[in-house]
């Protein structure tokens, strides 16, 4: 496994495969790995010859009062986990290749970037697109591995992949949860033990929409009701948003029947966690 | 020579040439070919193993008050002499096929995009921006090929293409002028002769320009003077702008050192011509 830093060095490694006419599977990260990243990682494996994972915070995805410095960082272990998996190259640029002095290009989707994490993180999916497609002209996968825990972000670079007519298969995979029932991020470090035993209200919520649903309630709003009151009966819990919408446009669905999504993001303590749950043809996902 | 329409018989065409080897030279176009064009698809033809060249007139590029719908269109001219040049391929969509219902996604060029023509075509770039990255997305080729006629859009993709690391090379190729001295545009065929005698003035504020820089003079203020006030003697043209720019980030410039750029768009009539110079280490090219 090769770790490079440089645009010249990446492109040298991408050409050579792709004369060789091997699969590129490709997993964008912003490191400290976690189980989530590593479903992605093996699946990649399974599915494609090579398998590039980049390690790169991205500031464009951050706002002002974001955690964009402390966000936790660790290169060797994440080497370690990567080495483990048998991955082919990591790819680990220092900003000032990603966005040298002078940099002007941005990505955006419109309207879908703007509704439930978009609002309370603006700019935050401009971010993400243009980094992403950065990385894709770079690294040109046949694939790429994204984790339906970032249900907003799969939707989005769906769409921008379809607009762009990039030539990319976005492959998104399951969310991936701790034993407690918790998400999986790598922002969950920051939380306190106190915190730890709070933040498991997003996933009761969503446990308790899919009981709801499953007994049959239609209404998007009753179920939305339940969960905000499940929430805010835990103290340290602080509601950013619970909603119900169209997995394609995001716009919110009233009556529940067909595709949608369910989607939160709650405050504990000073962490942001968000969760979701999918309704599609083949049952409920979460 | 084929005429393409949809985007999977496209793809199956470049596919078979990149498996082939072939390096591929693109030159997109909105159609009602001119000598300029031409000229791009000879260098394409000298330097390619394959030419591709596209023919959309992009609604997104047009401001609502412009001319998108009477935008001079003729495919089977424009056929014939592509065909007499040996391109391999017009990829020529409809509408639909580039912008579905629902599209969303939009590419900028922060700051670059505001300046000279970008302040009176408000969304002009983007729509560029958008529709070539579209292009190359599709067409993924080596090299693609635009005129200096339009300075500022050569100096916007160059940038989104740095920017975003996109795996194709820009080439410029000088701008061509009909025997009188006007530069060629397809929107020239909306000159009444009146007006098209009134056009050259264009080129001749550049021409006295040149005089003024070759006699020595380095104020930019002076020679941006000195065309307004000949541009101003011509009662059929309105100055939307003449601006002495740095030929890299558009910024103007007040003592002519170096490379720079002196671009114009003028009225005449209702025709918005524009027209440039360009100063290099290679001396003087308009």
């Amino acid at each position: 496994m090769e770790i490079v830093s440089s645009v010249n060095e990446l492109r040298e490694k991408i050409m050579t495969w792709k004369k060789q006419g091997r699969k590129t599977g490709f997993v964008p990260t912003m490191g400290y790995l976690h189980e989530g990243h590593l479903s992605l990682v093996r699946e990649s494996k399974r599915r494609s010859g090579v398998t590039v994972v980049s390690i790169f915070v991205n500031p464009k995805q951050f706002g002002p009062a974001e955690d964009y410095k402390v966000y936790p960082r660790d290169l060797e272990r994440d080497r370690a986990l990567l080495q483990r998996e048998g991955v082919d190259l990591i790819f680990y640029p220092p900003v000032e290749v990603m966005y040298p002095e002078g940099y002007k290009t941005y990505v955006e989707v419109e309207d879908l970037q703007d509704r439930l994490c978009g609002k309370s993180r603006p700019g935050h999916f401009r971010g993400v697109c243009t980094v992403v497609l950065k990385l894709f002209n770079l690294v040109q996968p046949d694939e790429a591995y994204f984790g339906w825990k970032d249900a907003q972000q799969v939707i989005i670079l769906r769409k921008m992949v379809e607009d762009l007519n990039l030539p990319v298969k976005i492959v998104p995979l399951p969310l991936v949860r701790d034993h407690d029932g918790l998400a999986l991020s790598s922002r969950n470090t920051y939380l306190s033990p106190d915190e730890r035993r709070a933040a498991l209200v997003l996933k009761k919520s969503l446990d308790l929409a899919e009981r709801l649903i499953l007994d049959g309630e239609k209404d998007a709003h009753k179920v939305r009701e339940k969960m905000i009151e499940l929430i805010a009966a835990e103290p340290l819990a602080r509601i950013d948003y619970v909603e119900v919408v169209n997995l394609n446009n995001l716009e919110p669905v009233e009556k529940l029947e067909g595709e949608a999504l369910i989607a939160l993001a709650v405050i504990i303590g000073r962490t942001r966690l968000i969760d979701n749950l999918r309704i599609t043809s083949g049952g409920i996902e979460k």
